[in-house]
């Protein structure tokens, strides 16, 4: 057989490449059947004037790509294969993507999520990059501790014991690209066959992380104090998902007595756990900051996590979580094959910005401007106490209304709406909505907003509230 | 009741949290009991010698950590809680971490992990990420698109189109910090109840994700070609990861023709997919790459992952896959409330080195140089072809040497290892170690290693395994 190969010169494509192509198309087309025999390289070398090695590189990538076989003092083989599977595919196109935020007449968004970035330290960030990408630093690009760095871990567990007072090892504590990540590994780590008891209502993207996962979850109903107790006792969870320093999106500090009780619960059996997410605690306006329910806990029974999300910035990404020992030795069995999600660069810029004194001076600043604002939007409340409660303020970055005069939540958000104010209704941050029929209440964030703003927010709300 | 409070000036400590530290010891210790009132804030600031502001705080504080309750027109009262609950805890230091890694008296490991990171091209990377920091892109520290930057995923699907004739849209693409967190989102896309069919030997880490997760998981054994397809026909599961262009670790290529063999059966049933780990495809030095099974696939059946692991480095913690369509849907109504895992300025700093042209130019070069280590090795290994097969050359960071001569694995690696070179035996890449005895072989990674390393290693190899 001869094969008539039309090769172009040229360097766009190499000489063995277009014969390598051409013979896989012919067998794909079907024009060349398993079995039959292909020239030798020396023939098709000398009929397509091309070197002998240009036919043998292409019928070792032939051979490679499983399309054409050598058989030993015979030569090369045409091989047989499935008829080439060729499905239907589905039509370019039909694929719409979700709209990812809907376009609005709003002038201001009172989202409760976002935070303050215009007093961000970049200065201090990328020089804090530059000292950690300096020459000598070669190491970053090496894969570090599982866990996260040293360093690092030793650095976030002195801030948690003094600013939080939670008390570990910094062996206990487990760094990574999230919160999200970090339930992932929780769950693998609390074993796939658990039930969850959330507060109600409760931070919807944990809920959403645990259904995703497929545990079962259990809501349970708060009072003044938190979690109901006895609730959560009537229930088959085994653990419990608490914010107890400030309740998301309620804004209630669980006392310290309701604190004893969760944890008299969680001691009662093996296996229990209480999952406490301390995801804002930097920022209290009055008074110390509430302690960690972790550091109240002798038994090994509260699973700590925290973020650099709402403290530092959303977009570095980094949550740290602290194992009770139990569940520290499971970790360290069956999940320290994991690497690290984060970047051993960010730790190492996060450590700095940790251990140079960096984050507390940020702390201290974004407390008091979080303070300017929270005060300055309250003090404008304040005109709407007649009809409204207000309630979750004095730390966090949003406060709640809850309509004294029968108004419905849907009435509130849509008023506000028509007047060019975004509210956010409490009801979507139910698991389960509760049968009675609880005051309309809408959540307010500022943290985003400028004092401008919040003047110009609190005027809409009073003009759309307004009862004649 | 008048409380005689130690207090100390100076500024360690304020005045009100000393307060409040002290009522709070006294209510935890039980000297002051439930129900007990406490004396006015008046009277406690007369008798303290301070304002009475800073009684009113230490008291606030109390009421919020749920200590002491405030009536209104009756004063303060101890509030009663469940007696402190004070299991035993485990004495500290009864925790003996695991060891990372054994000291030995090895000279030369040839470890098939790691890379060369000698030749990473840092001062571009510090370039790159001052250029990310500049003052105007404040928007690096925003939460971004959860999928990844979508300039990112364009500049992704274009080096897959060309250097591995991967066929997809930008917003197929999910970039995640690593594939391990890759592998638990599709965990939670595909479903938790699923049966995974993985190459033995197969890539380790990836079935402890699997197993981690609690998939159920099938290992079907491979013949030269891949993944044997009776086998995989005849176990009940749905889906298959495998690694065609260069399967780990026995350096395998499927041939075009087994992988329709996989197309077809993952088309004859719904639900069915393939996980197409292409984790090294990079590194191939003779001939073209082999192309990504992914481009063959007309029926959306191909989940393809890759990294940037081993193309840049294990701690950039980079990876990506491609989503068929259908997934992509599942994943962007069930998923899309996760917040992408990487950091937008990581994220943008590789945007910058594959779209500059450094990505392309750093893999020619390090292709060159592991070519160099390569070639060098297997020139030193072919003066042991008397006694071993040499198998998964011309690919990725390491070979495979096979008995020839009924030596056993243990005593391959126990003979190099009494010489100083570390050698590594294939049956821990095993799922279930198959009952034939096949030859004793051992991998050997050269990445690491320098040419002096290589030779001096391949000399202590030679020495431990000649046969008298």
């Amino acid at each position: 057989m001869e094969l008539m190969i039309p090769l172009k010169s040229g360097k766009a494509i190499s000489m063995y490449e277009q014969i390598y192509a051409y013979i896989k198309e012919e067998i794909r087309q079907g024009a060349m059947e398993a079995g039959m025999r292909l020239p030798s390289t020396r023939v098709l070398a000398e009929n397509l004037n091309v070197s002998r090695s240009t036919t043998q590189m292409a019928y070792d990538q032939l051979v490679a790509e499983g399309y054409v076989e050598a058989l030993p003092n015979r030569g090369y083989f045409v091989l047989g294969m499935e008829a080439l599977f060729e499905a239907e595919q589905e039509p370019p196109g039909t694929f719409i993507p979700k709209k990812e935020g809907e376009k609005s007449g709003t002038e201001i968004d009172f989202s409760p999520r976002g935070i303050d970035l215009t007093h961000f330290p970049y200065n201090v960030w990328r020089k804090l990059t530059r000292n950690t990408l300096v020459e000598d630093n070669k190491e970053m690009f090496l894969t570090g501790s599982p866990q996260g760095e040293p360093a690092l871990r030793e650095a976030i567990k002195g801030y948690l014991h003094s600013a939080r007072g939670v008390r570990c090892a910094g062996e206990q504590i487990i760094i990574g690209a999230g919160n999200e990540y970090l339930l992932m590994l929780l769950y693998q780590i609390l074993g796939t066959e658990r039930v969850i008891a959330m507060e109600n209502p409760t931070y919807k993207q944990a809920y959403r992380v645990f259904e995703s996962l497929g545990y079962g979850i259990v809501p349970v109903g708060m009072d003044g104090l938190g979690m109901d107790i006895r609730a959560l006792r009537n229930s088959r969870a085994d653990i419990a998902y608490v914010m107890p320093s400030h309740q998301y999106p309620t804004g209630i500090v669980m006392p310290v007595g309701r604190r004893q009780e969760l944890l008299k619960w969680a001691g009662e059996k093996k296996g229990r756990y209480l999952i406490e997410d301390d995801y804002d605690s930097e920022f209290r306006y009055k008074g110390r900051p509430i302690p960690a329910l972790q550091g109240l806990d002798k038994a090994g029974k509260v699973i700590y996590m925290g973020t650099f999300s709402k403290s530092i910035a959303p977009a570095i990404r980094v949550g740290y979580m602290v194992l009770p020992r139990p569940l520290l030795e499971i970790y360290r069995e069956r999940l320290g094959f994991y690497a690290s999600t984060v970047s051993r660069i960010d730790q190492n810029v996060i450590y700095q910005f940790l251990t140079d004194g960096y984050y507390e001076r940020h702390l201290n600043r974004m407390r008091a401007i979080y303070k300017g604002k929270h005060d300055l939007l309250l003090g404008q409340l304040r005109k709407l106490e007649d009809d409204f409660e207000i309630c979750g303020e004095h730390a966090g970055l949003h406060i709640l209304l809850a309509n004294k005069k029968g108004r419905t939540e849907k009435w509130l958000v849509e008023r506000a709406g028509e007047k060019g104010a975004k509210v956010y209704g409490l009801s979507s941050y139910f698991i389960s909505r509760p049968c009675d029929s609880r005051p309309g209440t809408v959540l307010l964030g500022y943290a985003r907003l400028s004092e401008e703003e919040i003047l110009k927010g609190a005027e809409l709300l009073q003009e759309a509230w307004k009862e004649k």
